[in-house]
């Protein structure tokens, strides 16, 4: 790879622009809808240049770094001003919807789509909080389907490699959806929910480590979260409801002084998060 | 202070005994149930001596480091063996239950107790994890009744400051157990309910950071957390509820297709989250 595009300079696109420019010699064209975020890339020197956007861009890969129906959006207007034969991959939390929508308007148009999903994140998002070594050590989730050419997969993995990530985990995109609505999404909701209780305004000089773990992804934002659980809305409320369920055991065992239960519930989720960790 | 007792050096006894023999010129007297982890503190030097059960000891301030039926227990027995005069304090994550407990056994011995609660532990309890920076920059909240004596807040205050605490949050026992069963105990519940899920099972190459700290306290010890919240059921049933409440306001928006709510939800969550943060 020589060239690598990247739609969207916030969080993630931006985490991938620093970390490409510093572990290779590729060249990367950015582009982003305001202004600041690539001028900024730009005068840092992360990003070689900007894309005129509507003349033909060549890249060996196109990363697209914006939320999902933006990422549709994109596609939609722009597909057509991309040289045919180009690799394009997104970065959505959601996998399904954005596949389902994305692989055919690449196809009408001679490009070749595949998912991925790098799993890192910060609870504050923007170029300004992107990171060079966001991805080290994480795992990239790719998720091909039946039309997904080799190139697609061989460049993507060739990207993943090159911002750090420890593995390549591939998944359909029906599976991602299933478990990322429990490893990512699920802990959002929760943090959100968890912060809402009237005693969280009290809580100065009482908290310690689990408060901030259990609440530090509260401070997500708000429009790119609502579409991730609207798109992954079956699987997430299935998570919730489970959750639930398991609260109100604990729940149950305590109001009922049922001790035996309780250290057996206890005990259970040890075993659990002791296995394969 | 010239002499503190240290009573069961597990993580919270064996850290405050590694941070006061690195902070401070006070002599330590160790005593543990198990011989093993006593006889450890010996050999490195981080106690100066054991207790001789049952003879008298002499010790500006006794430090019961051990869980709630155990503390009470341990007092009932000993008490008598303390010389009239001295403070005692424990670290309990309840106290309306040990301070109603505890502060009648000390005034009949003639000693001046007080309940205290350093806010800082870690998933893995014992000597062997224990950490002379466990209390640096952390909350220890102390909770005087009408019956404290100042001699007692003045050496338990004494105490955190040497073990490196940021804070000393002052309140009532009642006051303590309402606050904590959000910001401690709820997010250990949260945390064994959370692994529960079947998708947990699933979650290599899937998980990132906020899996991870959702999760981390899943490995409490069940014989402690057990009687941590059933000594505070009424509290943290109260909380587990209206985390259940919470939780299902996100399912119902998500269901809906109500983006709007959802949107209001997560704003709320994030509003909360970094006002006094």
């Amino acid at each position: 790879m020589k060239r690598i595009a990247i739609i969207g300079l916030g969080l993630i696109g931006g985490s991938v622009a620093k970390a490409v420019r510093r572990n290779s010699d590729i060249d990367i064209i950015g582009w982003n809808r305001s202004r600041e975020s690539l001028t900024e890339a730009l005068h840092q020197n992360i990003i070689n240049g900007i894309w005129d956007k509507k003349s033909v861009l060549e890249a060996d890969l196109v990363l697209l770094a914006t939320p999902p129906a933006a990422t549709i959006d994109f596609l939609k207007e722009n597909a057509s001003y991309f040289k045919p034969g180009t690799v394009i991959t997104d970065v959505c939390g959601v996998k399904t919807s954005i596949v389902k929508e994305c692989e055919p308007i690449c196809k009408e148009n001679g490009l070749y789509f595949l998912g991925g999903h790098p799993m890192a994140g910060k609870e504050k998002g923007g170029f300004l909080n992107s990171d060079e070594s966001l991805f080290e050590g994480a795992s990239y989730i790719i998720t091909p389907t039946e039309q997904t050419k080799k190139i697609a997969i061989e460049r993507v993995t060739k990207l993943a490699k090159i911002i750090g990530a420890r593995e390549i985990s591939v998944t359909t995109p029906e599976e991602h959806d299933r478990i990322i609505a429990f490893t990512s999404q699920l802990p959002h909701v929760l943090a959100g929910a968890y912060v809402k209780s009237p005693a969280c305004l009290e809580r100065k000089g009482f908290s310690a480590g689990s408060f901030m773990d259990v609440s530090r992804v509260a401070t997500a934002d708000e429009k790119l979260w609502t579409e991730l659980f609207s798109l992954n809305a079956e699987n997430l409320c299935a998570e919730i409801d489970t959750l639930i369920k398991n609260l109100a055991a604990y729940r149950d065992a305590i109001k009922n002084n049922d001790s035996k239960t309780l250290a057996a519930l206890i005990n259970e989720g040890c075993e659990i998060k002791t296995r394969d960790n």
